[in-house]
């Protein structure tokens, strides 16, 4: 446990690094926050060019912005983007004009019904200009005329994403995807960005079976991008999460893949639950990138694991969302919760009890009581017992573990000492590319 | 919604006209019904020899009957059939008797939990005669003599049975059946019957991708004489619905066919939960004409649509089952259910996303906000995203309405819509009789 | 009913004939129990010899034991196995010594929960010596010499079981298994042993459909040892129960097999819920010899019938398990169910309706009222057209009563009216050996 909030401060502090940095879909801020997790982990970083034709979409042209404001009649700063990057609707075409109050308004977004929060808006695929700003600003600006200034470039370019392969016993891949694209914006996700990264950390310090492909990448045209570019790696992928909103204070919540029982959904409810109170919601193509991931053309096992889900909390896409609503402890739990969930995929396996008839004497072999009589029904002996019998090459450990109602990690641990007194085999055509 | 009202007063003008006529399995007052349904569509009038054998059962003798009283010592009609002919047993055999009080008692059925209601009973299959009377008047019956007459006849002669075909894109048929042998009864059935005439016209009215066929048959003997003389047409059926009891103001049921799970089943539930309360019956062997049609050797999708079931109101098989009983506004309520299940039936084919990798790029083809960063979630964007995501070429609309939770119009909108920007393709497999 | 006590009280006569006996997993005890059982059954005693392998167990030499107790210093014993037999750890090898009080505590099972109940307890597998008694006793125990004496052998013998089989119409098989190793302990289980008694008795006296084999066993070892010696047997067994714990006053549970569907799981919940308040539990690899009958080598379709469950009342395996604990009643109760769940299996067969297309007409084969009109839905007409309706070859009677929420009982009587007038005909691939 002390681990794990060492681990969340870690992740803490990597969140704040990157937090001032102005990121979009594409652009220098990428490059930068990239940088910095480069760090940590052994990044590669991809620039594909715009314009490239990926499915029915274009990669765009490339996004940078320097400066930006409005000034009064007094030649005052009432909004600058060095004070914050959220008042710059992203992909904002550059401009600099004098305008009246009225006109000025057309290109403002404020959020009236919370009147202290600057909102976070985008128009990636439409030429457009516009700030953001609080409610109240907006409504204390008199008559007269503002000068407006947004210091931007629209350019050919790149879109960059980062990718980190780590490569296990197995081709079999397990995918984690988290997006870059939000700027000052802390739990969505900055928070899934640096949890990513110390799970890459984790998993490039040990031996898997699975191979891990971590993708940061910008939501929507970043996975439509990596998918296209990357058909022929996809087959490999068994078992795959989008990581986004795993900081603030909430319950976790897991939601589905498509497919709605593959071994991750169960895999993540196990765990999830194993841990205490969480939420399950069924797949729908709205969310992350598992829209993408899982359009039936694809239709991968990938859930999506956050804290309170996506836009169910009012800092959502505002100014709120920031470095005080995330805490390094929650960071820390969603560590644990990751952990736990790529280590039963780790242990999930098949096996196949090598005495089916009837029961082995157990109590010979030390792991069985010896006097009988009482009501014996401990958990470690009851996991033996739940793995001989239903190891029959049909069930995996999650299945007993599921049907017994006993954690994972117990059954595991039955395994590997029926394993050890080789009262298992492990079933061949488990754990492959099938 | 004043088109239902409106609809619903036309139909309760049609039940009133029915209403005073004496039908039975077989006979005059069948025929005269039919006459006033052939006035707002082109029925086919089937006549069915006495004798004719079908399956298990022979089709009986034809029952007409003029006039039947019960007179008192002192010459006063006290029971008149003219009044209420619900007073002769249906299918009573000719009589002209004196009887003692205590003889006239074995051929009398009365209500003793509803003095006030005049039984509705029948022998169609077992030579008797009876008279039926408020049970409030059987207890003031003095003794006496009484004259009875009953001026019937039971004679070689013919089914009557009424059909409608009308001819859509497909073979595939829609069956809709409903009961006439009742007489002075309005809920069970003049309220199916009408229903039925109206929702033909409607369907008369358009191009309707499937076949339409309305029965109205005689219970029971009906759907028998039907079924074996047109065996070879039953495999055309691919949904039906037994209509009865739709003018009362109880809340709507759905019986469910004997297969449980067939689309009209689906199809009619996901209406009237669209609609608000609702309840759901399992199949049982017992009810109405669902009884034949889904019977083994046939087992038809065919449900039954009911507000209060079959025998669950205390006026059901009485006097009491009159004009008042049944209101216009609930006879328009059950034809708008009747509409919007035929045009979910009608609409539900399944498709295939001609763009199955990743989204299509929605926003540039007008069908997407183009300002990001709010939560969107709009319904119509959403149902864009579920018929793309699910029309894998295996999932009908209804199923992605199921699973999205979304109403059955909205999907079929935005199928529409998908269709028109070449992002859908119709499976030619769907909507066939397969 | 009154047979039923009746019967209660003549199976709580054979368990009281019992109770005295000193039995075990091997020894004269044994033997001296099947000798009072066969005056009731025609039991075949098998002996197994020691050493004999059975999987990966072997059987243990014979444990005999006549004589033991525990003297203080003044010589008097203050524990003895003659008054009760619990007193001694069974299996115990023989000792005759003298000890200090601390010395001897290390050879002493009590329970301290229940200072006033002498422990059952066992050390089969591993040599050893104990006595049990009260905590109150233990408690009281001062100081000094104590002179133990254990006059018991362990020795080259045999272990002995009983069988009967009972030859039925058809090879397949119902098992009906029954643990015989405790000693002066009623619930658990001479309450099953004694109805397996009865039950034997009852099915002996009848012609049944299929055959039945009765085994009385000592738990786990004997279950091992009659699957690893009787291999070719197992495949006809396509029935099979456990019985154990059927005397208390506790309701009905019933603990599925490891398959959970198989069609003995079903009869057995049917008939527990026709009378009334039971429980369900799930398989587990725990409990009595189903672990053994559903290791995955068989995975016989065996549940386990018992009142209060195996383990949960507090009386479980201590002397206080009396003849007060078990009542004749319930041990009639018992038997009721044992029957009822014994004709379900014997009478769940699979018809084909001879007339499928539409009903036939029951009112004049006798068997429908004949007038209609009124609500009739008369459970014995209810019955009657569901076996018609779902009597398609697919579906069992057991499947109709379930659909139908009607009694078993009922449903079958339908069958067989439907059979005396040849509407009904038996699926011949039912009942066999498939």
């Amino acid at each position: 446990m002390n681990k794990a909030i060492h681990l969340g401060e870690e992740i803490y502090a990597l969140v704040s690094r990157l937090y001032p940095i102005c990121r979009s879909i594409t652009g220098n801020g990428v490059r930068e926050s990239f940088a910095i997790l480069s760090e940590h982990i052994p990044l590669q970083v991809r620039e594909v060019a715009t314009g490239t034709k990926v499915f029915d979409w274009t990669v765009p042209r490339e996004w940078n912005i320097k400066d930006a404001w409005i000034k009064n009649e007094r030649g005052e700063k009432i909004v600058d983007f060095k004070k914050c990057n959220l008042h710059v609707l992203s992909y904002s075409v550059p401009v600099h004009a004098k305008l009246s109050l009225g006109e000025l308004k057309q290109h403002i977004f404020a959020l009236p019904e919370h009147p202290d929060r600057i909102p976070y808006r985008t128009s990636y695929y439409k030429e457009n200009w516009a700030f953001c700003m609080t409610h109240r600003q907006l409504t204390q600006l008199r008559d007269g005329q503002y000068e407006v200034c947004i210091d931007s470039s629209l350019e050919e370019g790149h879109l960059t994403y980062g990718e980190l392969f780590v490569q296990g016993k197995t081709a079999d891949e397990v995918l984690i995807s988290c997006h870059t694209c939000h700027p000052s914006l802390v739990n969505d996700n900055l928070s899934g960005v640096a949890l990513a990264t110390f799970l890459a950390r984790s998993i490039l310090s040990g031996e898997p079976r699975y191979s891990y492909r971590f993708l940061f990448i910008p939501g929507t045209i970043g996975s439509i991008t990596w998918l296209a570019l990357n058909e022929s790696k996809v087959r490999n992928i068994e078992h795959g999460l989008v990581l986004a909103g795993v900081g603030d204070a909430g319950k976790f919540h897991y939601k589905k893949s498509r497919r709605g029982d593959a071994e991750i959904d169960r895999a993540a409810v196990h765990v999830l639950k194993s841990f205490g109170d969480f939420g399950v919601e069924e797949f729908s193509p709205y969310g992350y990138d598992e829209r993408q991931f899982c359009s039936p053309g694809f239709d991968l096992a990938v859930g999506c694991l956050t804290r309170t889900p996506h836009g169910q909390y009012s800092e959502y896409h505002t100014s709120a969302d920031d470095l005080n609503f995330v805490r390094p402890e929650y960071l820390g739990e969603s560590f644990e919760r990751c952990i736990a969930i790529v280590n039963l995929l780790e242990s999930n396996r098949v096996y196949k009890n090598l005495n089916p008839k009837c029961e082995p004497q157990l109590g010979r072999r030390g792991l069985y009581q010896m006097i009988g009589g009482h009501e014996g029904g401990k958990r470690k002996e009851l996991a033996l017992l739940w793995v001989l019998n239903q190891s029959d090459g049909e069930h995996s450990l999650l299945d007993i573990a599921e049907r017994s109602g006993l954690p994972f990690e117990l059954i595991n641990e039955a395994a590997d000492a029926l394993m050890e007194h080789e009262l298992l085999e492990l079933c061949e055509s488990n754990g492959g590319n099938t």
